[in-house]
């Protein structure tokens, strides 16, 4: 390799300009800390005139992003242009072919092909990163990979979707609706204009199946993760939490169990006093338990062209170091198949919010399916009517129990007819 | 290199033994993830027979520290001895001269001989790693290291001893003077008999000069750290810092400013709101402000034998990976002489209790000596005298102003025979 390590950038969005933007700024410490000077040799952007507000005068232009990726004249792939298929898939798979290292935030390219693309790296000798991927700027890659080697990992869970975190602050601060946030999100650019991906949980499960693999040693498996958004949480929800000391939070969680890997992405309720349930607004966080350290908690901002950036630098100064980890920490042929813990299984404790008619004995008859299921109840609140009277908001809190418990009570006191709504069900994650 | 790595742990206490258990716990998993098996080839111990739950038959017992380190069937040599001289300097310097990589927990040498050894480490091509001797469990050493290499930090601030931080967070909860914490911590095995090296600051004071190394690419300065402890905090400060939405941590905080780097160790106003705030009993933490990520914070353990073991068996894996930063992230020569930033030249807020006589006119004279040096006042609250009426309670907060207005007012209002003790005064540290 020569002394100077030239990097191709593909994608000069945000983050791509802010990396090269670092690159510049940091550009003697860089190369005093890692022994090489890093250069920009080229870049591939679909408009080549737009002024970024940085100079990349000096490295050659590729209308074509896979030709950037083959080109003799780059040694790190540096891939921002982003989506799970198309010239992300394309130019990355190529760079690792030529036995280039590729650093990538591209959560989704790797959650759906991240394994095939480590065996290519395997393959090639090639450095495989994505830092920038999961969590923005907190390096929880890192820490998964070689801060926590000697731990056995029992759980990884985390608030990992800003858009959803800032909508959830906002409705418990302000009294709003999700309606309301969603739409203010959306306004400050927080939201896409379909805001699906990230209210429906699935950014969020890509970036899990990223944590789990990293945590656990298993083969990616983004298809077998269970996912609820944030769209049906209500300001009930949310005040009936906080008096019962727990914050509504969307965290992916990927744990242990004695039937397999448990992934799943759902609204929570986490206690209080948990670091997990202070984070407001649009940062991140990422809590891993582990048999060693215990319990550790990561807190940073997870978006943001800048922060976003300092991961893709990181990952481009450990390639210059030569720091060559197996994208997921173990080897692909060591990596186990993800045995899949179904949701039905899941055990913990259960929020429960019921709209109960106002009849006698409805709350004798929705205590009693419950006991029929052997779920016991660590509180039951009944709140008074509302101006519609004949609706009684009922909110039950369960000790630990089993999904498939909790769905067919709630399925039987359904069919009893003692319920004028849909139950709302926010699963308890204890920390 | 043999493929396997070997290593000498010196040192077998609650540490060591955890270290020992670790490799083997995670034996399989650290070959896979490293390409290398690690085998502990000798160890070093004051009583060789004890039992330590831990099997240690294939290890040669070495009674001299230093003839591990030298020994021929050792690659890496882990220093867990404690103390900054003595066997634990003699054996860490035998083996980075003999080209033997050194993991070490070990703060007091490292805020002491940390250059020196560096030196000699980049001398003889050799790591010397020490995640372990700051903060526990938190990976904060790979993070500032590896994780930030594109950031310029401005400021880096922790809570960084776990005796402290147990008896101001029980002080609060629990309503209690700092002597009976104290006593308790003792007694939990918390705090030793001689508590002034964790409560004076001193052991924060260590940490703190390895992290500032770290982070701002300066020489350790140890020994121009302004260090205060937390033996003259009162439930009355405590009490007056909740209602003025503070939390008083003991931190220590390490800032660039004009004048150079700033480090110093204290009592401190953490606003609530601030992640670091929410941090109670022994845990550590450690928030870093940087230009990139903005604002990262580490939650995690901050000493026990697991947790210690966790980041040692951490740096060993590194090693067996081949990973050799330098360990101070920049190269010795390039580590800059750390210009002090004298305390007097600290700005910031202030918070200032004051126990007034009660003289007609006392209040006016204490906001006059204020006001004549510049010092803008954001609250002041005066109490009702208790059982003694002839002394008010003043608590006085500042806005920005420098250490030295805030040390001459108070020297001229002791001297105008207003204050009945000593004022206190703890500096407000911002998120």
């Amino acid at each position: 390799m020569d002394k100077v390590l030239r990097v191709g950038i593909a994608g000069l969005g945000t983050v791509g300009a802010s990396v090269a933007r670092l690159l510049g700024a940091q550009a003697k410490d860089l190369a005093a800390r890692t022994g090489r000077a890093i250069r920009i040799a080229g870049v591939s952007a679909r408009d080549p005139g737009r002024d970024r507000g940085v100079d990349l005068s000096g490295a050659a232009f590729f209308a074509d992003p896979v030709a950037l990726a083959r080109s003799e004249d780059i040694d790190v792939f540096v891939e921002l242009i982003g989506g799970e298929e198309g010239a992300a898939r394309a130019s990355v798979t190529a760079a690792l072919q030529a036995g280039k290292s590729v650093v990538t935030a591209n959560k989704a390219l790797l959650a759906k092909h991240g394994l095939e693309l480590a065996q290519l790296a395997e393959q090639t000798h090639a450095a495989l990163a994505f830092e920038a991927s999961v969590a923005g700027g907190i390096p929880i890659v890192k820490t998964l990979r070689e801060g926590l080697a000697g731990n056995s990992v029992a759980r990884v869970y985390g608030i990992l979707n800003g858009t959803c975190n800032y909508i959830l602050s906002r409705m418990e601060l302000e009294g709003l609706s999700f309606a309301e946030c969603l739409a203010d999100a959306q306004k400050l650019g927080y939201a896409e204009a379909d805001p699906t991906f990230d209210i429906g949980g699935f950014d969020t499960a890509h970036k899990l199946a990223i944590l789990a693999s990293l945590a656990f040693g298993v083969k990616l498996d983004a298809d077998n993760i269970s996912i609820e958004g944030i769209q049906d949480i209500s300001l009930a929800d949310i005040k009936a939490a906080a008096e019962l000391g727990f914050r509504i939070k969307l965290l992916g969680v990927a744990q242990r169990t004695e039937h397999g890997v448990e992934q799943r992405v759902h609204p929570t309720m986490a206690p209080l006093s948990s670091p997990i349930a202070q984070v407001m607004g649009v940062t991140n966080a990422v809590t891993v338990d582990a048999d060693a350290v215990n319990e550790l908690t990561l807190v940073g901002p997870g978006a943001g062209g800048m922060a976003t950036a300092s991961a893709v630098v990181a990952d481009i100064a450990d390639i210059a170091r030569g720091i060559r980890s197996a994208p997921f920490g173990l080897p692909v042929a060591h990596l186990a198949a993800a045995e899949k813990s179904p949701m039905q299984r899941h055990e913990g404790g259960y929020y429960i919010r019921l709209s109960a008619r106002n009849h006698i004995g409805a709350a004798a008859a929705i205590a009693q399916r419950m006991a029929e299921r052997d779920i016991s109840l660590e509180s039951i609140v009944q709140r008074r009517p509302g101006s519609d009277d004949s609706v009684v908001p009922v909110v039950l809190v369960t000790y630990a129990t089993t999904e498939t418990s909790v769905r067919e009570a709630l399925a039987a006191i359904v069919a009893d007819g003692h319920i004028a709504e849909k139950p709302q069900v926010i699963r308890i994650e204890r920390d």
